[in-house]
């Protein structure tokens, strides 16, 4: 009976995602805009191209160290546009809130959305608010969905990894899932790791206004760097080869994943992305992102080495090789 | 300490949301679009008008006589933007899932949601699915956003009705809150009654293509009738007139209302909407909306009398005249 029913991993963006999108979303919503599975849709309209996208945050604890569900409800949607090379310009905002829920934390949030909205340069122009009785929904929960333009005809899609590729991690790994599993309800473990969490649009626009030639960004946000390395290897069919001690990660994220038997790389970020760049200007994208604010810590991590096998070869620190594959469970729930 | 937590009459679509949308959300979010208020935001991109717009979908229960929460989700974003003069050309789709839940049931929402999808002529090109754990949410809530596209300048407003407007109701009222109350767990009354869930854009493009003035369009969803009306009034700042015998009411609704204690006028409808038009070309475009699938039963219920007093006075059926106001509390949680 259990495979007859949905379980937290199919929430994990990794194998029991992508299952629960091929066997039962695609088979009833399939057309060629969705099927590009990318972090945003991308659409032309009149010869101009815009960016679409959706995401509900379900985080829990709803405030954790750098951030908080209103703030992440922005970065989220606004990198997921960004991700597509697109300049987000206008969200919505869509509450689910629980009968009780204190004014006091719904203003918190609001400050947050308008804080983040404000550094992110986009507005929110509609919004719903819903209010359902105790127990029918956890605190709050807070759809956005944004939309982008995109200048240039600049295409950007996880298929377009190519070999050759250098690519970039913009900074440490592992910040957001560690900060909110830190806080959460019935965990004891201490560490002064805050979220990454932050709005990438400027980055990336740093990036895209010189013209360089960006084949793939992602945000390796649920399911980690590991999910993201994946998914484009398996999209673009490709071979990709990452140098393990290249990742940056903190002290403080390693110790608190060796607490918790996690691995870093499947660790959930909110402030980083992973870029695919041609090798002749990969290393003058490196010197734009770490002149850009969130950019600082970037640092090429691997290449993309050969075509076909649509795989992830980690070399370990101590001189390894092996495969990098996507999670199958799920390990950090409600993470974001 | 009742003031300062959030009620369920805070999602009610009357009194209460719009105070919560005053006092709270728009202080830290207002923008000139976000203010408007409509059922989508309007915006205007290199000369080209977009509606955007987003709901979160909590009907309890999730398969009603007529619909379920997909079909619901669909047409209750598809309408929407029909009520600003879009015509609807994508869908966003979040899902926020109990674990646990039952693939058999999802995919018969999914079901829902391709062939409403297919009627209307919308396609949904980007989705996010988050699973939440046993009691974080009730079963599963859906948000849709969606983006339209208003040609030939159409600037339709709740801030548009005149002086001498006919206001045309598309059909009989009340069946969608009904239907759904009839089937919640713990209530024992019976109905054949079949909620009115049904996408209005294609009725509603139907009057626009002949270019009839149309000043003001609304679907008559959370609050019903009388909440819209309302709106509508205080917007405008007109008063509107409504003859009570002339709101297509079945026997049944009524029945139902009665034995629960309900005005039919409050209870919300999934497949109506109210037209504000041009005195001149009324009758044209009742004629239109009869012809049209979904409004084979529309009246004209009334009038725009005078400007000012923004306020709705309803003739009575047995002859005298009273003010019908929004709601204050919460009559039907969970109905959308």
């Amino acid at each position: 009976m259990e495979n007859k029913r949905i379980r937290l991993g199919h929430g994990s963006g990794g194998k029991l995602s992508h299952d629960l999108i091929e066997k039962h979303f695609l088979p009833y919503l399939r057309n060629d805009l969705l099927e590009e599975l990318d972090d945003s849709a991308v659409f032309d309209l009149n010869g101009k191209l815009f960016a679409f996208t959706t995401d509900s945050y379900v985080v829990d604890p709803i405030f954790f160290p750098g951030g908080d569900i209103g703030k992440l409800a922005v970065c989220g949607t606004v990198n997921d546009l960004a991700m597509s090379g697109a300049t987000p310009i206008y969200l919505s905002c869509g509450f689910i809130i629980e009968e009780g829920f204190p004014f006091v934390d719904l203003e918190k949030i609001l400050d947050s959305i308008k804080k983040t909205a404000e550094e992110a340069d986009v507005k929110v122009i509609t919004g719903d608010t819903k209010v359902v009785s105790k127990k029918s929904v956890d605190k709050i929960f807070i759809n956005t969905s944004g939309i982008g333009i995109i200048d240039n005809g600049i295409r950007i899609s996880g298929n377009k990894a190519a070999v050759g590729d250098k690519i970039i991690l913009s900074g440490y790994v592992g910040e957001h899932g560690i900060a909110v599993m830190s806080k959460r309800h019935g965990l004891t473990f201490e560490t002064n790791i805050e979220s990454d969490c932050a709005p990438l649009n400027k980055i990336i626009a740093n990036i895209l206004k010189e013209g360089l030639q960006v084949h793939v960004l992602r945000d390796p946000t649920r399911g980690g760097v590991a999910t993201v390395l994946n998914e484009v290897a398996k999209k673009s069919n490709v071979e990709i080869f990452i140098n393990e001690d290249k990742i940056p990660i903190r002290e403080e994220v390693m110790g608190a994943c060796e607490i918790m038997g996690l691995d870093p790389m499947y660790i959930a970020n909110e402030g980083k992305f992973i870029a695919f760049i041609a090798l002749e200007v990969a290393d003058r994208a490196l010197e734009i992102i770490r002149n850009s604010k969130y950019g600082e810590n970037a640092r090429i991590i691997g290449d993309v080495i050969k075509k076909e096998k649509g795989r992830v070869v980690l070399k370990t620190c101590i001189g390894g090789e092996r495969i990098v594959d996507m999670p199958t469970g799920e390990l950090l729930p409600r993470i974001c």
